[in-house]
């Protein structure tokens, strides 16, 4: 494991559009996102006054309110952050504060756009004003800090005017600013520090790159104040919005939004109930000329009511993190894991995944974080997919979820089950295989390769013969693998008997294992000194002449089918056929019914990379024998190797094939079974005894056949970022590493 | 499998607030939805010059167009029926057709609320228009039929104009009225009949009774004419319209949205390419007085491309439906399905789920159609929710795989894992179990279970000692289950060897199986003249005075605790005891390491009822000799005989449980297995290696942990439609069957 950690470190790192680098949050500083349901909603009114609820909050007192606008376009004219800024003031001069308040108020834009123009200089130099205001004695300083990152002239779409007026803001760049915004300390002292970011249009409304706002500021995953819409259809874009939200992985912390007399909060407030708070503010005066403190006046409840929300949302959510690793310990059972070993504070506790990086509670110097945490073996080689895909997969699930729920599967069809047959059929399975049979997972996909492979040995072999599939005395007859030391194919009881004895098979893990196979020693492969060298089991060390075939100064040698000509094919091929002879004279009633490999890799067992050449030779010396060949492709099925299949880099085919891990895009369980046409034959009769009887109850689940679709599709795809996939494991790395 | 599909037909039926009953579709009659990003964003504009522009199409040639608005709200002053009514013949004549057309256009409203009044009463008549345009010769007739369902006078939401005016509309009502329309044959002939339904509002907009637009007709799931919007802001809303359609299961065959010279089509265009068509309008004149001649002129080649690309949208899933059979006879590989039996017109090819009803494509009388089919067995009883719940799922799934994609388990927490863990200890685990160990599904969770009873009864019984956990001689040691012929605990190979020997235990189906237990006849329980009988297996039939205690009057009876005292009681203990100390004594090496049992009801092997008080006997006896006992609860956990688990009506308590199935909603794979802190104890120990090594790439994965979450809370929720889970079983019915 610990390699496998390091491995998958050492590969380059890549990201696409908006696949969301490392991004770090602090939670001692609690911060929201106000996203809109749609655009002039009132955001910035909201803003405003949960800046002012804020700062005149007598417990716990807050002290500094920070207010960030990443993107504003239409300005100077329109300025959210100068909105704040000049009227947060004001509504604190009329709140009764019972001390004396300096506050310390100030407006920056950080980068105009150039067609801004000169008229404007004076806004984007920092302004500041301080007012002093409440009640006499001790005097105590509160700050307002208000900042827009990119200004925009006109009044359109973020992406329009950047193209306009060519200033562009990369993702990645606002995203530096806002972790960077995060990250600031505040001077002010004897109070919170909270800070606000003010979304740009609606929750799907493009940034300056194209990105929509809610996958922008996804790997912050700031808590969301949803500002609803008041107006006619307004219900609907509020629904609606809160669902783009969920798609994305964000928790709403309230709904919000103006009463325009269609009590359309009513509705809100029955149908997310226990979901979500959903509060109303009085109707908006539409005449510009209003300054708006009356309505602010009337509004300030609804808004110190937002500021409890948020500030208990806050607690909660800081409580539950607090409690995880304790509750883990108290509750969960690990698999692989000797609990006495775990130490509490070892715990890694979760928050939340952005492409490959999850978001973890840490605490760092006394202080609350979600840090970036690089998922070092891709969970368990399931992962490939970068944040955009994540995204693309979260939208299908909903889609098969609400389409299908799960549909039973013997007799029946469904669209998705359907293509991703014919994607796998087409792809790992080109060239040889006819059939899929569904799983849950690579263990089981290994036991119903095992079921196909003994059956069609035992027609072959005629140890069961003609249509009804009779069986000569039954109990006589054991059947057996061919396999290789040092291989792994799942952890079913069944599946861990096709494995080589080591020290997870003993009567204390496994007390039904008896290891049903004959296991071989297989040569390996390593790098040293830039040169490829092939290690030798002793049991081959004996022939001195194939010391010449054993070093090469390429990959590609490695791989080359000319090597099926060398010296090391016929050692190869000498030391299968005798000690397939030594086992067939000393078993009577023994059969080896199926060679199963991992193709070139040996993933569990320690990355060892096989010499292909050996595993060729084995291969088609099986099929002579008409021993049913099982290709393991749970882990370096579907590009993990850097090709579809690594049976193209072995050069030669299976009869069967399991696939699983990577194949649903590393979101959802799903495996499969390919098999040729000759191994589904041998089933067929017209009893249904005779039927393949292998299942669960999910069986071909809508979501994972939908989730592997995408995923294929997606991998295949020449403009999508497959290095994601590929660079987990390049076979130069594994090799580096084995040496 | 039959006796399963007519239990479950026999339950009850209920369906809750939009829990959608069952609806047939015709599909030779192609039928749109048209849903709106917004309200008015043009929806009856689209529709109207849809409708003309397949009224003018060549070919295929259309005769004729049915418009329905279900709901109509600022009647009649608005009324977009009589709109599309009074504008296409107008579009039409400026069509050049050159066939002499002769089009018999109507407009009806069914049911105005009391308050539009007296003088909108001609609008309710049929109206009738009879209009000749085109060139000469050989004239045909063409038919557009436009209907109001429902009218209120109130420009408001229908659920407001319903209460306000006193004018309810319940979904099944609507839907009755939706579906009777779609089913209605078109008296014109030589053309194909299309049929457009106009919703209110926006997509998530609620109807009359409170139920979303895209709720109330999901049973129909009719392709969607997403009409966008052009505003500023436009963008966001119509990308979340969208995927509030995709969190419905809902196919958006095109967006078509009006130009307001914000580029928001072209946005949309790239963002959605390969997925779905984009259409631009030209603006559409402000001023009401124009009666938008021009425009409609203007935009007929858009109309014309729109009407082209729903005619291949509908042309596609109609050979897509027509190919599934045969593709799935050819590629899939269907479990215990012997494919020599399975006809391939037999196949059924499911559309969509809703609730307990599949949509299923059928040819009936040479009609294509989409038929509901009750999904009799639930879909191997994983199924309990109704629509409601599948609806909260699939947003929970999308929240869940965009939150979390997957999370490796092992020294990692995150909240659904742990959650979900809480919500079973305090449920089905309460009183005994305190810690979760997930898996994939009920085989899984069966051999973790097995590995458990064995760890611990090694160390209770001296054949592990120490923390260090050292075997004595090792493999002379044989650990087998105690077991209830007739019982079933998964297909994987590990799991069906604590099977007894059974038709589909031999060596055709299971090359491995030896069977490892002690397998014993259970005594059963059936109804005959409503009585309760308890029929004693032969073993047991020379005891002549216990057959004073096998007839009961009431269900509870046989179930009373009061029963552990009566004879049967010590009859079943003397058998118990007798069996067990012949099985010590014929063997010296083995060893009943785990008692194994299905408490209440075998579900596989036949819907039988063992008697409870042998089952608790059992139970008893082995707890008294530290036999760890297992129950096997993925059939009978989660309210599938009425209560949570049925250790509950069996009154006594498990070492270790297993549990999937219904515990995610019947949406996604995911099992559990429960256990008690003593057996979690005994795999403690400094070395790794004593660890429980049995786990999957996606243990725990968090769509699985959210689904059972929300799933079993909404099981417990008094509030909800709890029917849908405990009919499909309810003990009276299963002991119907089984006299």
């Amino acid at each position: 494991m610990l390699r496998r950690l390091f491995l998958h470190h050492a590969r380059r790192r890549h990201h696409s559009s908006f696949s969301a680098s490392a991004a770090s949050v602090p939670l001692s500083t609690p911060a929201f996102a106000v996203f809109g349901a749609n655009t002039g909603v009132g955001k910035t009114l909201v803003s405003a006054g949960l800046a002012a609820a804020l700062l005149s909050s007598p417990s716990p007192p807050v002290s500094s309110v920070a207010y960030l606008k990443p993107l504003q376009t239409g300005y100077p004219a329109d300025s959210d952050a100068r909105f704040v800024f000049s009227r947060t003031p004001a509504l604190l001069r009329a709140s009764s504060s019972p001390r004396a308040t300096r506050l310390v108020a100030s407006c920056r834009t950080l980068f105009p756009s150039p067609a801004v123009g000169a008229e404007a200089e004076p806004l984007h130099e920092s302004q500041e004003k301080v007012l002093t205001y409440g009640g006499d004695g001790s005097e105590e300083t509160k700050v307002l800090a208000c900042r827009t990152v990119y200004a925009w002239r006109e009044p359109v779409s973020p992406h329009l005017a950047a193209e306009r007026e060519g200033m562009a803001a990369g993702d990645d760049e606002v995203r530096g600013c806002v972790e960077q915004w995060l990250l600031e300390e505040c001077v002010a002292e004897g109070g919170e520090v909270w800070k606000l970011l003010e979304t740009a249009g609606g929750v799907a409304s493009p940034g300056a790159s194209g990105t929509l706002q809610c996958d922008l500021y996804r790997s912050f995953r700031l808590p969301a104040v949803l500002v609803g819409d008041g107006r006619l259809g307004g219900i609907s874009s509020t629904l609606s919005a809160y669902e783009t939200l969920m798609l994305r992985g964000y928790d709403v912390s309230a709904v919000i939004l103006e009463d325009r007399s269609l009590s359309n909060d009513k509705f809100l407030l029955s149908y997310l109930r226990n979901r979500v708070h959903v509060l109303t503010l009085p109707q908006i005066p539409e005449d510009p000329s209003d300054d708006l403190t009356d309505w602010f006046f009337e509004s300030s409840s609804v808004f110190n009511f937002l500021k409890d929300a948020l500030q208990s949302f806050h607690s909660r959510r800081i409580e539950r993190l607090n409690s995880m690793q304790r509750k883990s310990k108290d509750l969960l059972w690990w698999p692989f894991t000797q609990h006495n070993l775990v130490p509490q504070d070892s715990i890694t506790v979760i928050d939340s995944r952005c492409g490959e990086n999850f978001s973890t509670y840490k605490i760092k110097d006394n202080k609350m974080m979600l840090v970036p945490q690089f998922d070092a073996c891709a969970s368990w080689w399931t992962q490939g997919p970068d944040s955009n895909l994540q995204i693309e997969l979260a939208r299908d699930m909903g889609y098969a979820a609400a389409r299908y729920g799960h549909v039973m599967f013997p007799e029946n069809v469904h669209e998705p089950a359907l293509h991703s047959a014919e994607v796998l059929l087409g792809g790992v399975g080109k060239g040889w295989a006819s059939r899929v049979y569904y799983s849950d997972n690579g263990s089981t996909a290994i036991e119903i390769a095992l079921k196909m492979a003994f059956r069609k040995f035992s027609l072959d072999h005629g140890i069961l013969s003609g249509g009804e599939k009779n069986i000569k005395n039954e109990r006589h007859i054991q059947l057996k693998v061919l396999a290789l030391n040092g291989s792994y194919h799942g952890d079913t009881l069944g599946a861990m008997e096709a494995q080589a004895p080591s020290a997870y098979t003993s009567f204390l893990q496994q007390p039904w294992y008896s290891g049903r196979g004959l296991f071989f020693d297989p040569p390996t492969v390593y790098i040293k000194n830039e040169v490829y060298n092939i290690s030798l089991p002793q049991s081959m060390q004996h022939d001195p002449q194939v010391s010449r075939d054993t070093c090469f100064s390429s990959q590609a040698e490695v791989f080359c089918k000319t090597r099926d000509k060398s010296s090391a094919a016929d050692l190869y091929l000498s030391y299968i056929k005798q000690q397939l002879s030594e086992f067939s004279l000393s078993s009577n009633s023994e059969h080896l019914a199926a060679l199963i490999i991992e193709p070139v890799i040996q993933g569990a067992g320690g990355m060892l990379m096989i010499d292909p050449l050996f595993q060729r030779v084995l291969v088609s010396e099986c099929k002579s024998r008409k021993i049913p060949v099982i290709f393991d492709e749970v882990f370096t099925g579907f590009w993990r190797l850097g090709v579809e299949s690594a049976s193209e880099l072995l050069g030669c085919l299976p009869d069967i094939a399991c696939y699983a891990k990577l194949m649903t895009g590393g979101i959802i369980p799903l495996a499969a079974t390919l098999a040729t046409e000759e191994v589904f034959e041998s089933f067929k009769s017209d009893s249904k005894l005779t039927a393949l009887l292998h299942g669960h109850s999910y069986t071909a689940h809508a979501m994972g056949c939908t989730a592997a679709l995408k995923a294929i599709k997606w991998y295949r795809d020449p403009s999508t970022n497959l290095n994601l996939v590929t660079d987990h494991m390049k076979l130069k790395e594994v090799m580096k590493y084995v040496d």
